[in-house]
């Protein structure tokens, strides 16, 4: 079930931190995003936070002053953790519990003020961790525009394969290699074979590219042999984030035959630190509908309540920044700007479902992601290799510079946020991951 | 490097458990397998074991005993713990150390006895855990005997990939279902779209298979975008154990294009509970060759030692116990019996230094699967698909039933073995997995 709007949605509400006020902030008090953070300058244990405007709220310093009682007062507890996974598989009633706590002591005129303000950290002077202990990492491949762009360019006589409109097609991921926004990482190195070769090289990947995904983070999971169904499968999501799965494109078109993509894309896979609350997104749901002569889904992918409001509004950037930016003190360059409704075959809801109709258990902290959200209209495509056609047009970047695939120093940035008349804006933080040079 | 036989592997070395001595266990002195297990008649704590004969010797009483020094005492106190993840992550001197205190302890004549005896849990008696947290779950497809055949079944004009000679082909599965021998699994439903059909159904699947393949667990791991080279590869690996893979075909056949097998993968993974370490098969290591027309594996994949000790021989077979088979109590009916050795087109180094030749970390537990092991001759195919050539040729079971694919109620135990002239004969346990009819 899609959450009903509450008192934590009200734009009205505001927080006594001012920053959380100024209506730019991707963090006003009706968003309320939950990390794992540590100061940075000590080094100290890491444990859950939650967003309000630059600052952080220190859910273990909270949990030690006992304001809050009940339902709430366990999930704080469970947030002290260094990781979030216990406060994730606590469920609906837990996670909505403490948001509205939160929402209420973080509120304008709050008696605790005083005490309140000493359990806030500066974001500036915090560094993230994983959020979860990610036990699965699964990756679909839910934006039919991004699955026929590429198929184009892999199967150009059959670029949308027959399955395509029935399953959401996913795949299994490396949980080892995701890393919070921050990652830098080496340049793969991989086999790779030319067009017309017969003899595979192994060098440094040449045709380095990112993917903008959301992830999606399981919060209660299921037992091996039960099955999550559609009625109840936002029930056991606790979030949303920015995820960017890094791809090796030369190494996948060598290896990805038969058995799916493995070493073009498990060297690294970068996700935002914040975790915003499928109750957070309650203002910017849309209805779930497709074309009129595709098929429609399956029964066991169909609810009235998917239908109704599958669909969410989310505003999806890429930015560009390279090296000669950085020195130079330049804007990154804008990339694409597109929105999850617009590129999103499958809802959130039938990606969980699909998933377990075959009795796959998954366990709090559980990770998905989209797969690249590529929009029907130019601009808004979600990876370098559909915006240069395989790498044939190169983009030209604001500063002059051009480029086909990343090179070594390229820092790939991504956002995203939701905007709608009668709702605060809120927004996802920033995914941001760079590209060092391979290790030789 | 592969293992130096030492005073461990010595044939004629006997334990003061007289089942260890008989000829036939699987359990002599000589092989000294790790699990994870507690007793089943009164729940306690899980914890690790050392197989000899039909006991199990309690390591976590033994550490409590103290008689282990230096780093065998650090590592038995590892092995106390609900998992092995630690204990694998010591590295091989500390496993080594390990092994040579435990073959001294259960020697024939060691002052000791009465106190060991005392730390002796029947295998009747026990019940079995993962013996690892598995972080991440691989599995390849190593036979090429077996991606012929079934590449036939699936692409006849274009059985064997160009790409399959050179890249040692894996993909990442789900660690979440990856159970210990004894699973029960309930018959999967999925989405399955008979040939010229072009409208899916959903249903439980009607092509159940297993996969005959071997389980390989990482020891000591390696740093995100650090490589493991194939002269230090099986310094990281901890040992073997037998793998199901079950598999529903008919899910498969619908769902993996373009990114491989999901669901029809996912829903279970059974493991023998014994993981056989590296040094125990080091008298079963053969020369690794290749077809002298095929090519030569890549420089990243060559070392000497490689190619002298790279291949083992472990006799593999695979039984069906059908439900009537076990209300007659009748045998089980072998299905297959092959050799690792005869049917791995790559090596476990080179699977390993494969996987990490992009700088993707490996962690302490985590399992890699070698994919199907079929052999060249009729026989010795490690899966249904491959004996009934996809459901066509029915096999004849020793009690006059039939199979294609395995029906409910169906138990598929798997076993393998070493055996070889002047050491002693050592086997794995066994893989038990069993049907059950599919959810409603």
């Amino acid at each position: 079930m899609t959450y009903a709007l509450n008192e934590t949605h009200d734009p009205k509400l505001k927080s006594f931190v001012a920053s959380a006020n100024d209506g730019v902030t991707d963090f006003p008090i009706q968003n309320l995003p939950f990390c794992v953070f540590s100061r940075a300058d000590i080094h100290d244990a890491f444990r859950g936070g939650v967003a309000i405007g630059d600052q952080i709220l220190d859910l273990a310093a909270l949990a030690k002053l006992h304001l809050l009682s009940g339902v709430a007062a366990q999930a704080v507890q469970a947030c002290a953790e260094p990781t979030l996974n216990r406060f994730m598989g606590m469920g609906r009633e837990s996670w909505s519990a403490l948001r509205l706590a939160l929402s209420r002591l973080l509120s304008e005129k709050n008696q605790h003020e005083g005490t309140l303000r000493a359990c806030l950290v500066p974001q500036s002077e915090a560094e993230y961790a994983l959020p979860a202990r990610i036990g699965d990492y699964t990756d679909f491949y839910a934006s039919v525009h991004h699955a026929t762009n590429v198929g184009k360019l892999f199967r150009p006589d059959n670029p949308l394969l027959p399955n395509y409109k029935w399953v959401p097609i996913g795949y299994h991921g490396r949980a080892s290699s995701v890393a919070v926004s921050g990652q830098k990482f080496h340049r793969p190195v991989g086999q790779v074979c030319g067009a017309g070769q017969t003899v595979p090289v192994v060098q440094a990947s040449k045709r380095l590219d990112y993917e903008l995904e959301m992830g999606i983070f399981i919060g209660t999971g299921n037992a091996l042999g039960e099955t999550i169904t559609i009625d109840r499968a936002e029930d056991h999501v606790f979030g949303l984030c920015l995820l960017n799965d890094w791809s090796a494109r030369d190494i996948q078109g060598w290896e990805y035959q038969p058995l799916g993509p493995f070493l073009a894309k498990n060297f690294a896979t970068t996700i935002s630190p914040w975790i915003i609350t499928t109750e957070a997104l309650a203002p910017y749901r849309s209805a779930f509908t497709r074309p009129a002569d595709d098929p429609q889904p399956l029964p066991y992918l169909t609810s009235a309540d998917n239908s109704a409001a599958g669909a969410i509004d989310i505003t999806l950037e890429v930015f560009l920044e390279t090296a000669q930016m950085r020195e130079s003190s330049a804007n990154a360059h804008r990339l694409s700007q597109g929105s999850l409704r617009d590129a999103a075959y499958w809802t959130v809801g039938q990606l969980v479902t699909h998933h377990t109709v075959n009795g796959c258990n998954m366990q709090p902290g559980d990770l998905l992601g989209t797969g690249t959200m590529s929009g029907p209209v130019e601009g808004s495509q979600g990876a370098l290799l559909e915006i240069t056609e395989g790498g044939k047009k190169a983009v030209a970047l604001s500063n002059g510079e051009t480029r086909t695939f990343l090179e070594d120093g390229d820092a790939v940035i991504m956002r995203a946020s939701c905007v709608r008349e009668g709702a605060a804006r809120i927004g996802f933080g920033e995914c941001r991951g760079q590209v060092l040079p391979a290790r030789v």
